[in-house]
């Protein structure tokens, strides 16, 4: 599963690339194991490339982010269409969708102009096989299309309609393709530098190598202040469980071992 | 210009990607332009492959954020040398580094346990032809080296060290090294939604071709409130500031004209 978010706002360091977390955690608790996050500007040449090496790899997902809108620095799904060689075309149920809003944004006295035709076409129009999702809190719909092994997923950038589309949608699909499940532990260790814990660390993973483990020291080598995060995937959630609490265990036995105090995070 | 962010903890969505959006925002404002921000796991293939296909774009500067630490996982030295095809050594001066900050911890009381000579002779272990860059702030130097036409920059994931490394070895290297300077403009648009100013938009635009508008409807279409954020690069600071001032007035004129509130963003 790969993720590949559009968006000049997030190369000029602009904002924060919330969005890929907030897609990445929801997707690690279904199971679904993310290799990959690459962030492109509103370019179609590296949007067209990044999609095709994305592609090249063989994912089962692609979820791409941002770059729906009417403007015409929204190119995502042109990009889409010159990485597939598949034609754009307008989309008779995407147009409804998008209809339905601009009636809805009418009624509501929002729109004071017309609704311009050939943007509100511009996020109807698909590429060839593709099938819109809908937007329950903005206009552009989502978009979701096969192209081999991949199932590509195009979500808009505003995050209250990129979460809106992934609930509504792909939650309970990924949860279902998902082989694996996902569990997670963490673990706060004080008063051991981290140079003088890593070897435990790298013996809980020898003892337990489905499991992975991760340190974190916190504000310093000098604080003596690990975080630990320790997670599995396994094909049930009581397995993953299983596997990430008898490496915690282990770890907290060693930090008490070596004089440290633990502590249990959330 | 590239970044190349590698750690499991943003790949589970555990953590945003700050250090990413620091350095970018960092490098923009001294005038260079990051093209992609890639973010792998750590993996020694998965790290190859995107520094393969990072170099395969010849961009001037690549900077790597992550796995220099002292575990197993900290693998982007290794990954450097298996994609440059360059051996690892131990370094010298990068050996003297560490030494010094252990010296440092034990003098302090620290380090409990003997100081683990393989864990910190890795962090002293770099690719042929590379140099360390001192870290103020932990004992992993960082690292640099020239690979063709692209500079290779290791930073370590740990914000505070990875933000002294780059204050002290980096910034007047990419001030001096970028042809270009940077400028921007924040509008803060109200009471036209954004399918109704999208036109000013991508007129603004074509008044201004070398500045880029990028607006971001904030809360949702039915609110009307829209954010601009207006940029460009150019020859000198002043004609940057020029050409981005330029067009922000005229979008402030448009957004009045057409009966909306404007005020100028910090």
């Amino acid at each position: 599963m790969e993720i590949l978010t559009v968006g000049n706002e997030l190369l000029i360091g602009k904002i924060c690339n919330t969005n890929a977390q907030w897609l990445a955690q929801r997707i690690t608790r279904l199971g679904g194991m993310v290799r990959r996050i690459v962030t492109v500007p509103d370019s179609l040449p590296d949007i067209v490339q990044a999609l095709r090496d994305c592609l090249s790899r063989k994912p089962d997902f692609v979820l791409t982010v941002g770059g729906l809108g009417p403007t015409f620095d929204d190119m995502t799904l042109q990009g889409v269409s010159e990485a597939l060689g598949r034609p754009l075309k307008l989309h008779r149920e995407a147009l409804r969708m998008v209809e339905e809003k601009v009636e809805e944004m009418k009624a509501q006295g929002i729109l004071k102009k017309p609704w311009l035709t050939p943007e509100r076409e511009k996020m109807a129009t698909l590429p060839e096989g593709a099938e819109p999702l809908y937007n329950p809190e903005g206009t552009a719909p989502g978009v979701k299309l096969q192209a081999g092994e991949t199932l590509i997923i195009c979500l808009p950038g505003v995050p209250v309609e990129m979460k809106a589309i992934f609930d509504l949608h792909l939650e309970k699909l990924m949860a279902e393709r998902s082989k694996l499940k996902y569990a997670e532990r963490g673990l706060f260790v004080e008063g051991i530098p981290e140079p003088d814990f890593s070897p435990s660390i790298d013996e809980a993973m020898k003892r337990h190598p489905e499991v992975y483990v991760k340190s974190h020291p916190k504000g310093g080598e000098a604080t003596s202040k690990i975080e630990l995060h320790i997670s599995a995937f396994a094909p049930t959630l009581e397995e993953a469980e299983r596997r990430v609490e008898a490496a915690a265990s282990w770890l907290e036995a060693e930090a008490r071992r070596l004089g440290g105090r633990v502590e249990r995070l959330g």
